[in-house]
């Protein structure tokens, strides 16, 4: 069925690359780095995304091209899908690297979004958080991931250390303030659009961040009927507003039982890793079955699922393994403080079960912080 | 956790591959040719199973072994064997890759077999068929596979064809004389057994050959809870006398309701290729687990599965992805007359839907012939 180039050699394109093996795809990645982890498991391409010669020869080897990562140069996405398609589009990739048109957009097609103003400068800084109110966030507007790229502002006495630490990029890659979202729950919908705008959702998940990166997430998250349609209306108009084909995540604050969009993550997600082993088609999959124009496959789920992420180091994988429902996902990365180097999936027929699992696995790896809070809710 | 080798690069030991990387695996693949399919998914060295400078070569580069096929060279396995870990042993390799020696095993287990007898000459097969009776079937002892080194006796007329067509190998890789069995259904047991003795079996299969080479195979088998134990316990008794380490298959005669062993296959099996979406552990992941001394997978069934070899060419992926529990497997191969290029799974949670979902596909790549056996089964 071709090649399909990948942007990015992390753990996403690993697992795209694994999701395509069986479709008989061949894959190409491309990273900066040698030792990119997608590597072990489809030819590497090491270049900078800005060089024209190594996209010239990417584009040369693939078929089609797709993103592992959102911070791919918008110049290269455009100069990639001026020689072979590329999905998702430039359009919707600039729109979801940069907070502001992102917000704005949400705003336009009707999704509820918390306050936002753009920050070009330290005076406008001052207007911003009057007109905002405390507490609230500034945030670079684009190349800011896992919490990186944010200033929380207590008071007005905390503007001065705010433009300290992110006014500097009031000029490169520009700052927003944003109204901070006292949330009960955080959310995301995992949504997949083909070339022929098919749309399918997957069930909405749970998530918990812990510094900023992502620690578990829980699906199907336990919301009523309506806040799931609601959610997923709102992808869907996203993804046709913005012509959107492959997988792609919206990530929602829930308070008091309304809904208002964080942000758009153009690519597979990390809460959606649950799918591999938890729905009938994962989002890996999925993601390629559009990009390459196939039928795309049912998302539904096999029973409950909780995604447990490992940053800096891998565990022991026995834990995991002893579960009946358990699977594991080593990216056969270096460890490194904060790193995400691995997840483990456990997956199980009802809330019971999981939530026992969960325990087992969070005694016996001494995790307990990270398995609480979901083994909590599963209790609810 | 380590670098496992596989002598053999088809198609089980990419899924091998595909199977170990989540696990945080290398692979590595030693094949005797540089297209050997797996050498897509994970590293290939190309050489001679009989090549000592090649086995040196695959032994300092990986810390387990195991193979992806049974006909490797006993002493290969053995030379190995005496620098790194081989999974399973060379004693099961060598008892499965001999016909005579595996029905003497059966045999002494207690495990019902067909008649069958040795036939070192051609006076030895007169004498043999005249014991046995007709119908006969003379194979080779070794190197034969999906039908292939066989000759079917209706009388004692085809003696002399098939001592021309078979004789010549009396004194190579030896001939045995086997009962024909009229049997009603084929089955296999497909079992895992860990290094620490640990065994589990996943639900009773059904097959159905064409040509000497699988069609189709239907999971869980429609049969009695009786039958099945005792399907296991024949499974059970080799694994614990062969000492058995890894993934391995019993095929099956089903007779009036009893069960006779037709052959051991020391290996991941075809007829449990739909424990890759039917399982919550598939047979790929378990053989790896077991090989490396890690906690077995949970080997229960989601629901129902079929698995649909794709013979000589792949046929449309689309009648397959269309349907919700379609899942594809295109090996990578070149096409060519008999050689199994790819399968599909459909998995459903009842009986009658996966049997309606064959049906559609069966109907949509004009192979009706193929799934209406399967069909029918599901109908009874």
């Amino acid at each position: 069925m071709g090649t399909v180039g990948i942007l990015g050699g992390g753990q996403l394109a690993r697992m795209l690359a694994l999701a395509g093996a069986p479709l008989g795809l061949r894959m190409l990645v491309m990273d900066t780095v040698a030792d990119a982890c997608a590597g072990q498991c489809a030819p590497l391409l090491v270049g900078d995304y800005r060089d024209e010669a190594a996209l010239a020869e990417f584009a040369s080897r693939a078929d089609v091209a797709t993103f592992d990562f959102e911070n791919v140069p918008a110049e290269s996405a455009e100069w990639l899908s001026r020689r072979i398609p590329v999905f998702p589009g430039p359009h919707a990739l600039a729109v979801a690297q940069d907070r502001l048109a992102e917000k704005t957009l949400f705003r336009e097609l009707g999704i509820p979004v918390p306050d936002f103003v753009d920050v070009p400068t330290r005076a406008a800084l001052e207007a911003a958080v009057a007109q905002v109110g405390t507490p609230c966030i500034l945030k670079t507007r684009r190349l800011g991931y896992d919490g990186k790229g944010q200033f929380r502002i207590r008071s007005t006495g905390d503007i001065d250390a705010a433009w300290a630490a992110l006014g500097a990029q009031a000029g490169s890659v520009g700052l927003i303030l944003e109204g901070f979202v006292a949330f009960e729950r955080e959310l995301s919908v995992v949504a997949v659009r083909g070339r022929d705008g098919e749309f399918r959702t997957w069930p909405l998940t749970e998530n918990w961040h812990v510094d900023g990166v992502l620690s578990a997430s829980l699906a199907p998250a336990a919301c009523s009927g309506a806040l799931e349609a609601q959610a997923t209306a709102h992808a869907r108009s996203l993804a046709e507003r913005l012509e959107y084909v492959g997988v792609f995540a919206l990530e929602l604050f829930c308070r008091d039982g309304m809904l208002l969009a964080n942000e758009l993550a153009p690519r597979v997600h990390n809460s959606g890793h649950w799918t591999i082993e938890g729905a009938e088609t994962s989002q890996f999959e999925n993601h390629l079955r559009a990009v390459l124009g196939l039928p795309l496959g049912d998302t539904r789920m096999l029973g409950h699922a909780c995604m447990l992420n490992w940053i800096g180091a891998m565990p022991e994988a026995a834990a995991v393994l002893r579960e009946p429902g358990g699977h594991w996902h080593d990216y056969g990365k270096q460890p490194r403080d904060g790193r995400k180097v691995g997840h483990a999936t456990l997956r199980a027929d009802s809330r019971e079960s999981l939530a026992k699992a969960l325990a087992r696995v969070g005694a016996a790896l001494g995790r307990a912080s990270q398995v609480v809070p979901v083994v909590e809710r599963l209790g609810d």
